[in-house]
């Protein structure tokens, strides 16, 4: 069933799992080679460094099956040790608060990605479910170059239309949507423009398509067939090497992490986000796309409908592969 | 003059100079390869983050002269492209603040030494200059096998006799004294035991021999000659592979710099330390001793007292790498 060859590297650029033994354990038995995992949705620069802290323990219990990687290369060596490769981001710049020395110090314990903005205006951009988009802030436009400078990948996925085309402006390195689908095949807030897709592909960007209901057409009814098929028009935008996966899997969540994710501490009503208050909590994920041992559908699906085994490991892993190698690490002198 | 010979390399054991280029370039004329500088006295988790910034930005701003070290082999490289290596150490556990998940996260971050007190008493120990030595405390003794662990060396410089010789028990790695000078030679609180001279050579241990002329007999005005006689005697007494340099040296500091050392944030009326109301500053260093320039002059003083160029080299940076390869990496499983 699955494509996979001795070479390939799968790659899901993102997850928020209640990470488990099991689920490190699926990540093996879905041959995902390496998962970027999110380490802050709103967590200040402090208790971020807990939840690294409650990484190095997950760690050092499993040595075996995971370990934290910095780089392509450190990813390579982990697939040839036969662990999981991890790689840190963060879903909103609270850990850097504002600070942007931070940018640095979180770059050298390991955090390779970060969004300007989760769904709501940050210190340095906008949001996507706020009225006004300002665009990006002073305060981003430095954070940005600095960004740029030690290798830490600029991510809009929850950012606001403006914000995010600007951000390629702005950014002299690609930057990524890491988890979100093209708009025009579901008109979720969170899904893209035409214009950013093609941004995206302009500037050796990347998108990681999400499997998250909210963001799939039809939501936890949609067909493997219906997503990879997506995929493919999308690949038509963009080509064949600006497209990934990044599932945005919350597996074996409560629902309280999805009201933290939307609510922080920046409200004392309750925001239902993608949700509604009939719907609040996390939906069913569809049934090809469960816990990481499904992965290989997704590679199945994506050969089912027309891609060619290069093509399949590209999405599959291959471009977020190139695109870490040319983004993780400091940027070179002009 | 200089004994140094193509493949020596030459190590300070700390420092905590007002850095500037100008003590970076003194660094290179005195062809010092490795210091270890202090980055918190008191300072809290966040602060002494702001700390590394600050290095950061030196080592952004000096990338020919300076560099970062997390290892014996990072400082071979760095004498090899031509800079001095810097290690981090705190003279205080006030940067893991009550959570011992800091230590593994300040390994990650670099630093290599950690007192387990200064002169006061902390969470783990008792320091030097409290009344009543109860000790390696209960979070102590989780602390000192989170550090083994991780490969982040326990200093006792500022702790008292008794602290400092169960450290050394508890401990499943050899510990350090990063810098002062036999009791015997010079009483001042700050210099250490013979039993903890030997008790330091019997588990493969380091002292740094201090040049901070409080620690010094005849203070500012202690001979050349008479420090490396200390330097022979206490080699009679630990033998040759357990001594090195720590110069303490705090060149170009203001004495608002002395009372942060030495008050912190934790009283409010006035205490001296080593100095004196009379005598409230930075004493005056040795004249042949003012810069990392003179390095040499202590190589060279050793040979005058006997040492042959062998132990010149091991005083002088070869017994600190031999301990650093030994002791800045995860301990190896038993």
């Amino acid at each position: 069933m699955s494509q996979k060859r001795e070479t390939d590297i799968w790659v899901d650029c993102l997850q928020y799992a209640n990470w488990s033994e099991q689920i490190f354990q699926e990540m093996q038995i879905g041959q995902v080679d390496c998962v970027h995992v999110t380490i802050a949705y709103h967590e200040n620069f402090r208790e971020t460094i807990l939840n690294v802290e409650a990484w190095n323990r997950w760690f050092e219990a499993l040595p075996n099956r995971i370990c934290h990687a910095h780089s392509a290369a450190d990813i390579r060596q982990a697939k040839a040790d036969g662990k999981t490769a991890i790689i840190y981001g963060f879903q909103n710049p609270s850990p850097i608060e504002d600070d942007i020395g931070l940018v640095e110090i979180w770059h050298q314990l390991g955090a390779r990605f970060m969004q300007l903005t989760y769904n709501n205006q940050s210190l340095l951009a906008t949001g996507c479910y706020e009225e006004t988009d300002s665009g990006i802030t002073r305060m981003g436009r430095e954070v940005i170059a600095e960004m740029n400078r030690v290798g830490l990948v600029v991510d809009m996925s929850h950012s606001a239309e403006g914000s995010t085309l600007e951000a390629m402006e702005v950014s002299s390195r690609p930057i990524a949507i890491t988890h979100a689908n093209p708009a025009s095949w579901h008109p979720a807030r969170r899904n893209k423009s035409r214009a950013i897709l093609e941004g995206l592909s302009q500037t050796d960007g990347m998108i990681g398509f999400s499997l998250y209901p909210h963001h799939l057409q039809g939501g936890s009814d949609c067909s493997l067939e219906a997503f990879c098929r997506m995929i493919a028009d999308t690949a038509e935008i963009m080509g064949i090497d600006h497209i990934g996966i990044g599932s945005d899997l919350c597996q074996d969540q409560p629902d309280s992490i999805v009201e933290w994710m939307r609510n922080g501490r920046w409200t004392r009503t309750k925001d239902f986000g993608e949700g509604s208050s009939d719907a609040p909590g996390f939906p069913p994920q569809p049934d090809w796309f469960e816990t990481n041992a499904h992965m290989p559908n997704i590679a199945s699906g994506l050969a089912a409908v027309g891609f060619n085994a290069d093509e399949v490991q590209k999405i599959m892993g291959g471009n977020w592969m190139r695109f870490f190698e040319a983004n993780f690490g400091p940027q070179p002198k002009a």
